[in-house]
């Protein structure tokens, strides 16, 4: 897509070789108007498959699966859960991910009456670096018994290996644009 | 907002005296279609003023937001950060929360360039109990120098006093559904 690489060159930040910061219009503050676009994008690219949930994870998803939701005739999103509110009393999903780039793990959750049997969920993220968090909502999915159509991320940093180890697990995964290096500022895509 | 109230009623759940769940379509699974009429409420609640941002904080007033800004011409969403990322590495403007379902006391961040001297600021969120978290995002404004021009709750529990407090302080708050009592797992409005 080519105007989120623009948005990324233009506004992003490089930070070491691993890390680009879009909190300008993606992680902290948001671009609502281009996250319509990024919604509106995820439909072109799955444009064949409908949908009965969209999973994604808090806190960052919330606005891009709000905001594609739209596009796919208004299914439910679900986001799951990194802590445990006291208020989570029901039986829940739960894996764990890791993350690299705050070198903790975290397990995220799902209640269980918010994924059926069944049902055709579509996983949205804003980042897919290593794929921990994306591999866990899948397992998620498949505690349910539910199906992964699909799994659309904003950025994908192509060089951490999340993308491919997704792909060859099988699963549809569509990077609306792919950082193939970072380094010494600047961000070169795939 | 009588469509708010019957949805509360039908597929809220009460817990003890003092907490109403709405994990179904605003705390865990999102009802995109219903948070757009939230968002067409709020506009026309504050149809008289134009806002230079939305502020929120994470997670579930990310969609609130996000599904509001379209009506007020999509200014940009700015969710306070309740943990520090590794990758947030400005200066930041701090307040602290105490949440009282939680027990616990955290302190909400905004980066300061996300938030300028002169910006006019709505602030939304999903609950207002005790007013903790609205309270630390006024003094985020304040603490940039910029002004807020109103306070849109989704459902405000109106015997925990927060909202007596903000109207008290003076700011001019809206809240879709207004609860006077939860009691034996019935939910009483205003």
């Amino acid at each position: 897509m080519e105007a989120l690489k623009d948005k990324i060159i233009r506004e992003g930040q490089a930070v070491g070789t691993g890390i680009v910061k879009v909190d300008g219009f993606l992680n902290h503050q948001i671009d609502v108007k281009f996250m319509d676009e990024i919604g509106k994008e995820f439909r072109r690219r799955f444009a064949d498959i409908e949908v009965d949930k969209i999973l994604t994870v808090e806190a960052s998803g919330i606005g891009i699966a709000c905001m594609t939701a739209p596009y796919f005739g208004y299914p439910p999103v679900v986001f799951a859960k990194k802590t445990t509110p006291s208020t989570m009393t029901e039986d829940f999903y739960g894996a764990e991910a890791k993350s690299f780039t705050k070198g903790t793990v975290s397990i995220i959750r799902v209640a269980k009456k918010y994924l059926h049997e069944g049902d055709r969920v579509l996983i949205l993220d804003d980042f897919l670096a290593h794929g921990q968090a994306a591999l866990a909502m899948t397992q998620l999915v498949q505690q349910a018994g539910a199906k992964v159509l699909g799994i659309g991320a904003v950025i994908e940093k192509g060089f951490q290996g999340g993308g491919q180890k997704l792909r060859q697990a099988g699963f549809r995964l569509e990077s609306l644009a792919v950082i193939e290096k970072i380094d010494d500022g600047t961000i070169a895509f795939v």
